[in-house]
């Protein structure tokens, strides 16, 4: 991990760009954090839009953390931003959009396509970044997940032993496969589920979350679409990793 | 209303026993309650198994309500406690009963009859509460509805303007009717559901939620029977009457 730049922000929390095998990501710090009292860690997930188009509402959630006491981290997904793009993933985004605005429905093996290379490539990219995270002294465990493309999220929570707590949002489609590995995920989960999501398969949503095999798991489904998430959702959240990582 | 007992608890909070009509209450008032400075006040729905037996919970619900400045008060709902039995309830309640036991659909008709005659009985006496309870000058408003038999909460929010946010407990049946009533309701809501909880269809109570008309509604769902509401649960229920009625 090459750290390419550091500012802190106005808050106190230290931001630290880097790159770590030629993949970009952000590091963000709250000034409490020392090697004499590491802190505990989330990963910030968000959808494949680049880093830089999600950079304020990353920040955000960065600050937020930090507030708790958390340091945040973040890596630019497969395919987006800079980084190469996956080209069976663009075809199969094409083929969505046809299929959602000739209104038939979308088949699985798009979803499939969209998903499953997205899901395979960014797991053990996020698994790296906890073990260069890690590796600081100021950073300890326990580690959290947050946010994203929901199926990166089911398969780090069920293969990633560091993760001891995930919120996931239920707002992009699921292929099939993902319901076998969410019934492999124990740890404490907290699902975010807009009703309305145009984009998304409620029913779908819903049956993911009864598959997952947490005894602790918890759906906050609120009113409006896709990037209609309310304010206090997010202080829920907050609510949840406190509980969890403390 | 006539008050018949009054106690300081260690917390300060004032509680005060007292009929209205003959039905027996109990009022919840913060230490920081006055005169000059009334306070907004919780409706505390409970399932109708008589107040004695439901003390305990109803005093900690009250005692949290305090500690967010707020005043709370409850009533016994009719053919429970030491009120007269309604036959036709009781009748229904066996009938219940007799068909879980056999492992037979629950028909519409013994849920109609269990239900509706309670809703009928019980709204116009929540509302006469609180014609009693504003009327102190300690306590003032907006009013918040929390918990008890959901159909309690849905009638009451569709028809008191006074109730301006409701905390409801999706885990009792629902008679048809009641869905076209959730759809007059249009203030915030906060729905609480049990994902297995025994006696309660979450397919109802998912489309009951779908069914609200209210613009800001929240649905959260956690693992766990009828009695297993976990206590961050009511931290959050909590913070959505903080919100609603500071």
């Amino acid at each position: 991990m090459q750290f390419t730049s550091e500012q802190r922000l106005e808050d106190g929390v230290l931001e630290r760009k880097f790159t770590l095998d030629e993949i970009p990501g952000i590091l963000w710090t709250p000034e409490s954090a020392s090697t004499s009292a590491p802190v505990p860690l989330i990963l910030l997930g968000h959808p494949p839009l680049g880093l830089n188009r999600m950079y304020a509402r990353l920040v955000a959630r960065a600050q937020r953390a930090a507030a708790d006491g958390f340091a945040a981290a973040t890596i630019e997904l497969p395919g987006s931003g800079e980084r190469p793009r996956l080209a069976a993933v663009d075809q199969a985004r094409a083929d969505l959009r046809r299929a959602m605005e000739a209104g038939t429905p979308v088949g699985e093996e798009i979803i499939d396509a969209l998903v499953l290379p997205l899901v395979d490539k960014a797991v053990p990219e996020w698994q790296a970044t906890l073990d260069a995270v890690l590796s600081l002294p100021e950073v300890g465990g326990p580690v959290g997940y947050s946010g994203g493309v929901i199926s990166i999220g089911v398969r780090l929570a069920a293969v990633e032993p560091r993760v001891v707590a995930a919120g996931l949002f239920a707002g992009s489609l699921v292929p099939r496969t993902m319901f076998e590995e969410a019934r492999q995920v124990t740890v404490p989960l907290h699902v975010l589920l807009q009703w309305d999501d145009e984009g998304n398969d409620r029913q779908a949503s819903l049956d993911l979350f009864d598959a997952f095999g947490s005894k602790e798991k918890t759906l906050h489904a609120n009113m409006g679409g896709h990037t209609g998430v309310p304010q206090f959702a997010g202080e829920d959240a907050a609510g949840f990793f406190a509980r969890h990582l403390k």
